[in-house]
C-alpha cells in the first residue's frame, strides 16, 4: 500500500469523544469511523487488523475440528419463541416487522439459529460431537456503547456451538476450547488475558468462564487473589467476609429511631458499626410473582447478579406500594415480619455469622437491636448473594482478594439442554433411545479484541501492535519522496519486500519527517525503514522497531533478508509480541 | 474433512419447494438451510463455495487497487435522508426503531454509507481516485424470493465505490472494473456470463451494465443479436419495430365501436391488425405530478422502465376518477383531445412511423380511423418507451434480435453526483476550486453466483463444480471402509492429499459404494479416487472426474503428484471448468 493512496486520514487532535486512548487511536489513525452511536465503518488498516485477528481465530477453532458455517443477521421471532427468548429478552433485542407484517429480529447469538441448523441434521449419536463455528455481524441494542469498539451496538463475533453425547464429552470439548481460546489470545498479542468464573446470564446453562484483559479501562470487575491465582468476575465471585467478633445473644429491643431510614443513618444514630446492623432489600420479583427481602449485613451490598440466580428472575427494586400492599415499611423492613406468601425472604450467610445486629421493626421510625438469626428468624437459609469487596477473604485459600478492571474478550458457556431440549433436538443414543444433546458455546468479539490489544499495547504516539495483527508489517518513510534516488531506492525496497511476502506500507507523499513518523506510529507498523540521503550515503537504510527510539543501519541488500527473519521470529513467538 | 464428520446430511428426495434444479441441489447436498422466507444458514460445504468466490473476487478487486473496508448493516435514517432514498425507496427497504426511537434501516446497498465513510477523507485530487469495496451482509426484503440463493432477502454482496475527478479517469475505472468482472466470471467457472446494457434503475445515473449468465432459469429478459454481438437487458433494449408499409395519409373519420375497450377487441371489430392500431395508457404519474398518456403502436407494450426515464418518476396505472377528472376516457383515450395543463403526452417512435392507425376518440364506443400522428398531433416528439420483442430488428445491425433468459450476477453503474452532490462530499481541485467527485460503484451477488454456477453446471446427480470454488478438490470414497487395509490406504492417501495442500474429503462412513457416489456427486467433487479391495491388489486406486463415467487406475504411489498436476492445471485454466 502507498500512503498517497490509502483511503482515511490520520490526525492528530486527540478528539473529544474519545474517553479511552484505544478509541483516540481508532479515530486519529484512520481504522474506523462512527456512523451513529455504538455503528461503525472500518477503513482499510482497522479491517486488517481485524481480518487477521479472524484468520488466527479461524485457524485455531479448525484444529479444534470446527467446522465454519453462516447463520442469518435477520431471524423469524419464532426461531426465538421456541427457546422463549423472544419475550425475556430486553430491548436490546431489535424487533421489527418485515412487509408483510411478520415479526422478525436482528441476531445478538445464535443458539436458536445453530439449533435450528442443525437438529434435522443430527440423527445419531455417531455425529456427536461437534462444533460448529461461524464469524458473523450481529446487533444488540446496547443502551450504552463506549470506548470505540469496546462495547458497540453492530460488531463482528466468532461465535462456535458444541454438541455433546454426555457431560463428560462437553467437558473434553469444553477445555479443549479454553486451551484454543489461550492461544488465540496469546497469537494475538494478549497472552495476559485471564480466564475467569463467570455467571453465565442470559444464556442459560451452569458453568462458564470469561477471558479478561485486565486493564483500567475496563467495565467488567475481577476478584483476584494472588496467592493462590482465584479469579472470578465480580458477579460470581465469592469473598470470604470478617465474621463479627463472637457474641452471646442478647434480648430482642425495640428502639426509637425518628427518621433514621438509610444503614449510615441508623448505625450513626445508634453508634454502631454498619456491620452490625442488618440491611433488608426489597425487590420485585421472583419466578413465581412473589416480592423478595434480601437481607445482608449493613457493610456488604447485594450482589444482584447473584440474587438473580437464586429467586430465578431479575430483580428490580420494588415499587413502595407493593411493599406496603404486601405489609412491608420502606426504610424499616424486617425480615421477622413478613406474610410468605406475599414475600420471598433471602438471607445471605453474613447475617448468620453475626449476632445483635440492628434491623429494621417493620413499623415507620423504629428499629431492632440484637437480631440474632438462629433464634430471631428460625430455620432460614442462608445463601451467597454478597458483592465481593477489596479485602475479603480468598474462598480458596488463607489469603485475601483484591478487586481489578477486565475487558471481556471472550467468554465460553457450558449450556447443557437449555435450547437443544426447549428446541426439540434430539438424537437417538448406541440402545436407540431418543437424547437431547448437551451443547456448549464459544464467543470472541472481533472488534473489541481489536480494541482491547490496542488498549494495552500503545504509547502515547498510537498503538503498538503485534506483528502477528499489525495492519502491515514493515512502513518504509521515504523521506523526499521527490528526489530521483529516494523515490527509486524506496520502490524497490517496497517492491522487493512484497515479493518476499512481507506486508509493507510506503510513505510515498513527501511528507516531512515527522508527519510520515507520527503517520507509521498510528498505523502502529513494528517494523520502520528509513530511506534519506544521508542513510543511502551510507550505504543502507535506518530500521526502527516502533515503541523503541534507537535504530540501526542495515546494509541494502540484507534488508529484505533481515526483516523476513525478524517477522518470521516474532510471528512464532506469541503473536510477535514485545513488551519494551 | 470426514464425512463421518461433516455437519449436514444429504438426501435423495426432491424437496417440493425447489422450484430450480440449483435450489434442489442446494439443499439436497446439505449446501443451505431456509430459516425463513428468502434467508438461509450455510452449512460447511456451501460456505466453502462462498468462501472461494469471496476470494476469488477480493483477489481481482485488489489487483484493481481496490482497498477494502466494512460498513455496518444497521444505518440511522439520516443518512438515506441526504440521499432522498429514505423517502423514494419502497417497502423492501427494512425501517424500525431502535431502543430510544430513533429510526434506523438495513442497508441494502451502501452509496450512501461509503460517502460518509469518506467524504470527510478527501480533501484533495491528488487522493483520486480511489477504489473502495467490501464483502458484506445486506438485506432487502423482496416480495418474491425465489429459487435458493438465486434471489433472496438476506444475502452477502461485494460492493465496491470508486471516486474520480474526472469522467474520463470513471470511464477508465469503469472499464478496467469491467474486465476485472469477466475475470472473476471466468475464475468462477462461467466464463460465457455476458455483458448487458442496463438500467440504472433506483441507483441513479446514466450508464450501467450488467453481467448476465444466461440460462432459462434467470429471471431477466435479455435481447441478443447474434449477428453483431448486441445485448441490452430488455429492459432498455432498443428493437427496431418494422414500420407499416407506406400509406399515403386518409381523412380522419370517427366511427361506432360499441363496447370494443382493448385493442384486440377493436382490431377484431374494426378489422385490421392490431399493428394498425395506435394504444394509448394512462399512468399515474410524472415528476411534475401530472397524468401521463403512453401512446404506442397496438402491437407493441409499454416498457415502463424505459417510460420511468422519461417521466423521471415510477408509472402506476392511473386511477379512472383521476382520468375522467382530466376529461380522459378509459378505454378509448385519445392523445389529440387532452389539456397540456393536466395530461403530458408521451409517444413511442413506432406510432411516428405509421399512418392511418386506429386510435381512441375519447369519447365512450367511438374510435378514429386513419390517425396519422405528423397531421393530427403536430409538433409531438417521439421517444423510445417500447418494449423489445422477439425478432425485432437489432438497433446496430440489420440483423434481428431474439430474447432470452438471464440471471444476473453483478452489475456496474456510473453514478457520476448522484450521491456525492447529495451528500456535499467535496475536494480542492488543481486550482484550488472546490469540486464534487463522480461516482461509480460494482455490485456482485455472492450467493446468488454460488447458485448460478449450479445451475448451469450440474448434471442429474448434481452440482458439477468447477475446481476454482468446489467445497473440495479430492472425494476418497474408502470402500469397506471397516476393514483395515481400505482404512490404512485411504487415511494415508487423505494425509499425503492433505500435505501437498490439496482439499480432500474422506469417506470414512462404511456406506455402500451407491451412498457414496451419490453423496459425492451431491457435493460436486472434481476428482473422485474410489479405495477398493480390488483396485488395491491392481496396485492403485481408481480416478473419476466428476461429470465422466470413465475412470482410470493410478498407482498409489502417483496419485498424489497426478491429482496435484490436474488440480494446478484446472486452476490455471479459466477457473477449471470442464464444459462436458
Amino acid at each position: 500500500m502507498r500512503m498517497s493512496q490509502l483511503v482515511g486520514k490520520r490526525f492528530k487532535e486527540r478528539p473529544a469523544e474519545a474517553s479511552l486512548e484505544s478509541h483516540a487511536f481508532l479515530l486519529r489513525g484512520g481504522y474506523a469511523r462512527q456512523v451513529a452511536g455504538g455503528i461503525y465503518s472500518l477503513l482499510p488498516p482497522g479491517l486488517r487488523v481485524v481480518r487477521k485477528i479472524e484468520a488466527i481465530i479461524r485457524q485455531e477453532m479448525d484444529r479444534l475440528g470446527g467446522q465454519e458455517v453462516l447463520m442469518p443477521v435477520v431471524m423469524p421471532r419464532e426461531l426465538w419463541d421456541e427457546s422463549g427468548r423472544y419475550d425475556a429478552v430486553g430491548a436490546e433485542l431489535v424487533r421489527f416487522a418485515d412487509r408483510t407484517g411478520h415479526p422478525m429480529l436482528l441476531g445478538m447469538t445464535h443458539e436458536e439459529a445453530v439449533v435450528h441448523l442443525c437438529r434435522g441434521e443430527v440423527a445419531s449419536y455417531r455425529q456427536l460431537p461437534f462444533l460448529a463455528y461461524q464469524i458473523q455481524t450481529k446487533f444488540r441494542d446496547e443502551p450504552r456503547s463506549r470506548g470505540g469498539l469496546i462495547r458497540v451496538r453492530e460488531f463482528t463475533m466468532k461465535d462456535a456451538y458444541s454438541f455433546h453425547a454426555s457431560n463428560a464429552c462437553l467437558e473434553r470439548t469444553y477445555q479443549r476450547c479454553l486451551k484454543a481460546y489461550r492461544r488465540i489470545f496469546a497469537r494475538a498479542g494478549v497472552p495476559e488475558t485471564a480466564v475467569v468464573q463467570s455467571d453465565s446470564g442470559m444464556m442459560g446453562g451452569a458453568i462458564a468462564h470469561e477471558f479478561m484483559l485486565l486493564c483500567d479501562a475496563g467495565e467488567d470487575s475481577i476478584a483476584a487473589c494472588d496467592a493462590c491465582g482465584y479469579l472470578a468476575n465480580a458477579e460470581v465471585a465469592e469473598g470470604r467476609v470478617r465474621p463479627r467478633p463472637e457474641a452471646e445473644p442478647l434480648p430482642l429491643k425495640r428502639v426509637h429511631t425518628p427518621g433514621q431510614k438509610t444503614i449510615e443513618e441508623v448505625a450513626a444514630f445508634l453508634d454502631v458499626p454498619e456491620a452490625q446492623t442488618a440491611k433488608a432489600v426489597f425487590y420485585d420479583r421472583d419466578a413465581d410473582g412473589k416480592l423478595v427481602l434480601a437481607v445482608i449485613r449493613g457493610d456488604v451490598e447485594v450482589n444482584e447478579a447473584k440474587l438473580a440466580r437464586v429467586i430465578q428472575a431479575a430483580p428490580v427494586a420494588a415499587d413502595p406500594a407493593r411493599v406496603q400492599a404486601a405489609g412491608g415499611v420502606p426504610g424499616y423492613a424486617s425480615a421477622m415480619d413478613v406474610d410468605p406468601e406475599k414475600v420471598r425472604v433471602v438471607v445471605d450467610h453474613t447475617v448468620a455469622a453475626s449476632n445483635n445486629l440492628v434491623c429494621g421493626a417493620n413499623e415507620v421510625d423504629y428499629h431492632f437491636e440484637n437480631f440474632c438469626l438462629a433464634r430471631d428468624l428460625p430455620g432460614a437459609l442462608t445463601v451467597d448473594i454478597a458483592m465481593v469487596r477489596e479485602g475479603d477473604g480468598c474462598p480458596r485459600c488463607e489469603d485475601s482478594l483484591s478487586l481489578r478492571r477486565g475487558i471481556e474478550v471472550g467468554n465460553i458457556f457450558q449450556l447443557g439442554t437449555r435450547y437443544s431440549g426447549a428446541m426439540g433436538m434430539s438424537y437417538l443414543d448406541e440402545q436407540g433411545r431418543e437424547q437431547v444433546p448437551l451443547m456448549g458455546c464459544y464467543g470472541i468479539g472481533v472488534g473489541r479484541l481489536m480494541s482491547s490489544v490496542m488498549e494495552v499495547r500503545h504509547d502515547k504516539w498510537g498503538p503498538i501492535w503485534p506483528v502477528s495483527i499489525a495492519p502491515w508489517q514493515v512502513h518504509i518513510c521515504a523521506l523526499k519522496h521527490n528526489k530521483e534516488q529516494i523515490r527509486e531506492a524506496s520502490s524497490r525496497l517496497y517492491d522487493e519486500l512484497q515479493q518476499a511476502g512481507l506486508e509493507a506500507v510506503l510513505d510515498d507523499r513527501n511528507e516531512r519527517p515527522g508527519i510520515q513518523f507520527a503517520d507509521g506510529d498510528l498505523l502502529g507498523v513494528p517494523f520502520r525503514l528509513v530511506v534519506s540521503e544521508r542513510n543511502l550515503q551510507a550505504g543502507g537504510v535506518e530500521l526502527v522497531r516502533r515503541g523503541e527510539r534507537k535504530g540501526e543501519m542495515i546494509p541494502l541488500d540484507q534488508v529484505v533478508s533481515r526483516l523476513s527473519g525478524d517477522v518470521q521470529q516474532a510471528l512464532a513467538g506469541q503473536g510477535g509480541l514485545r513488551t519494551n
